[in-house]
């Protein structure tokens, strides 16, 4: 098994999700990815929960929507960190995902990024394994320069927008 | 086991829940109740959820607040009737609780009652009960009764109420 | 009449009504649905409610938008129980909808189920015939068994679909 | 029976009802009130409002809370103007009463005031039975003059406040 | 000037405001409409409030979106009464203009119906005046007969439609 | 006339518009304030803010709750800035002071600042006036070195406060 | 460095915040215009709003979207005013970006326009500089009287689409 | 430096955030705390955020509330996992903190928790430090077997407590 693993309540979720697994490939780190529903498969989510450490994945990204309770399911059977991705439904534009995730009861935290934030959950992934990993904590900087630069590149061309207008 | 399980994420939720358990008095409903956290004893959870038809039950009532998994959880396992209750949380004012437990995805139903309407949940449980049950659905009609009687009686306190204004 | 009976306040409503009709069918439960307006013909929601009973229906499926009143002025006449499906409107996102149907006051309960979530309201009301139909109650858990099916059906889509990325 | 009647959901209302009764008797306007249930009392609900108009009502004033559908069910049964008066009910901080209210659909108007706005309400039917009754047009005219002249007096009373500071 | 007057706060607004001008004319009442802002022409909207009882207004529909202060500033000025309906922007769906004009302070009400709800504006403003015009007043009537017609009349085509699902 | 006007609709909102007169005697600003309500004294409200230029104000600070039309109001007649501070009123929680003053169309801002953000209104107001007075921008430069200096101290208080956990 | 300095999260605000631009070049107010992110580029945020008196700034506007914090840093760095633009992103429908603006702590102000609002955040700068200024505040009395010509102008056109209704 | 640094707004958030460091204690975990006010004072923030990994600091919790941009501003300077704690503020019940926290952009996350969900801030820390540790594991583990006692234990009590009913 690899260190993230990404687990989602359908695979209609990939489009978003795949934000994650772009930032993963990325850092170079090696990821698995899973269609698991927490109130359709519930046996499935317990096995993967349960025995998700056993088989070396250190990081959990639970992606749902609606009454997003993957998140917590999967928390509920494991001490490993688990980030909880809301993905916007076509109502409530996704307050209902967020708040299903994010207001965890004591004891059973969620790692919560925002709404359709995929490529936050993995990044964050990233900062969590980079902990132990020098050569990850590294890139982690890299990757911060490198925003900046993007930026500073983007307000080099507003300069030119602005000409134009 | 008894007709109808109650369940609720801790005993602090007790009065509020009481509303229900009071209803299922009222109408001699035989009821059971427990604290069972969809998060921190997930396997109990799981246990109550899978025998509770073979233990006789045929609703259950769930309870809980914030991030208000047990409903969702609870209907994984078994294809029983599941009352949903959103409790008050100290924030965002039941908003979290209700949107958890009502948003629930295609295929898994929980039957949603108002924030905090344990009646109203007990009275539901009555009413799958008595389709049925011709006494318990007889009841039903008594209580119906009642309730408007209950209504004309509020009304003559209010003309008496009108005139000390 | 049928054993469950769907009320719309417009025809409009089918496209997302239709969810449950199809859930019915496929559960081979009898229904009729009929197009019936809390505001605009409330003696027709009167006779249909108040008879419905002895009219043999014992499950109602009320489905309405925007100021939501259907399920509650049903349930006013009726101690059948009464699945609410909130419809989304155009305007708040489902959110008036929803609140107008869940919130109801102690001792009339409707069952509310998500947005839009019309599927839902059709198993709901099969789980609750299922209580006294042994036939049903194996289908339900049929049903269960095919939904997780589904699930890993598209985990294992998923993994090709990751190969492509 | 009087011009306006006023119909509340339970005689607990009363407290906030009040401010539109005594906004009634500052303008000599005769008024009744009722306890009527949407939901316990439809068949009550229902007597009012088509005999309403026969029996002298011009205006009805319907005060309700959570899902408030006390002014729609009497729109339903009659062609007077309804008054919609959301009351602050102990969740959702009164947001649930106003949408429930004020979100009706095509071709049965409530006119809805503020949350817990009894006093509006009051005002509000005034100035519709003004409309035909030249002698509350004026009463009105004066209130507003008696109102800004209450504004000029907490504005001097101010001018001393601040002194204090 | 006739005895409806609209006033919207752009041109812009016309397509939805046509809906109460539709009423207005299907029940034969005569209406003027006019654009006033109540920010961009103060002193317009003052003349326009102020004057409107001598002129022969006897309600005023005020729509506008946004933070919507065209029915406070209206209401302001006059002792008619006053229709407010919000207008869906095009952000916060709504709400912020719904907001803005139901919760007025004590002793200035509008009469405010659904967001975009133009077609119950027009249709409120007939029934304030059906209060002292017995013709309008069976045109109600008649209209809520059609209404109920119309529904049965859509009853029967869901029957259609339900054959051929 | 002072140079900031702070004009409130109630001399109720004192207590929480005494943080911006708080701030500007602290910066040694002249004030004045004035009750005066956008819907009770529409015409105290056009004098007041046609005439405030003329009368050597250059900032006003506009206070309200629930329908906040106030500061859109003031700001329909003056082209001077005009801050609003919406208050937070028994119901909704501010959101509809917010809204309703914050959402203002375009051509007419209003400069808003937190739900009963007093003392940042008064402090807006501070740094208006500043950019043409070099005393009173120093005395900024001086307020923010003293608000770091006191989070210091909070930091050294925590320290302390930690021991004694 | 130019009067108004714009900043922004990301050219591709640039549309939204093309009003504001627009505004101030009507004006005839000098501006420049950066991209910055709070985020991404702190360390430009931090020397942009610190050196931006001493560059002759006067007034500062912030566009941002989300997480919306760019307003509050540039604020923590400059006691030049602020004005903060919300930017509707894809999610929340802009109540995330406002509140994240709006809502900032004591002692730290920024003011804020509507959602989207940026014709107001420009027009709210030459309000600002306009105080001492007294050619930019002749243009801005001119600027209203052309508002309301603009707003009969409309009126002129409402009649002309009336007749043909 | 230890492991997990603390920063809050304001000393008077410690009530809340003692839950972090009580599981903090709990664990074994060396921990420090400060105020540190993003928009007061932001060099410190800076000075304490880029600094934190070279001073040995693994995890940060930033506890704040409004508009809460402290876990950004903190995000902002290093690459370490920040865990952002939303204080329930006495306006809006938490919601604006909890939007200004995690609707984080692209490329800088933060970890967000629930509204006041303090315990859980600390053990989310104590998870992510565990991956690289396994004495902190095995604590984990145990922490999580306490809980499923405790909540057996509170099903004994309430089976106690129905006795008493």
């Amino acid at each position: 098994m690899a260190k993230v693993a990404i687990v989602m309540g359908s695979n209609s979720d990939l489009p978003v999700v795949k934000g994650a697994i772009d930032q993963l490939k990325e850092f170079g780190v090696e990821f698995e990815a899973h269609v698991i529903s927490a109130h359709r498969t519930p046996y499935e989510a317990e096995e993967f929960a349960k025995n998700a450490k056993a088989n070396g994945v250190q990081v959990i990204i639970a992606a749902a929507g609606k009454a997003a309770h993957l998140g917590g399911v999967i928390a509920a059977y494991t001490t490993l960190p688990v980030i909880a991705l809301p993905i916007k439904s076509s109502l409530m534009d996704g307050l209902d995902s967020l708040l299903s995730m994010v207001q965890m009861p004591s004891g059973i935290p969620v790692a919560t990024v925002a709404v359709n934030g995929a490529d936050n959950a993995g990044i964050l992934a990233v900062q969590m394994l980079a902990l132990s990993d020098p050569v990850l904590a590294e890139k982690l900087e890299a990757f911060k320069v490198n925003m900046a630069a993007a930026v500073r590149k983007k307000d080099a061309q507003l300069q030119e927008d602005l000409k134009k207008l």
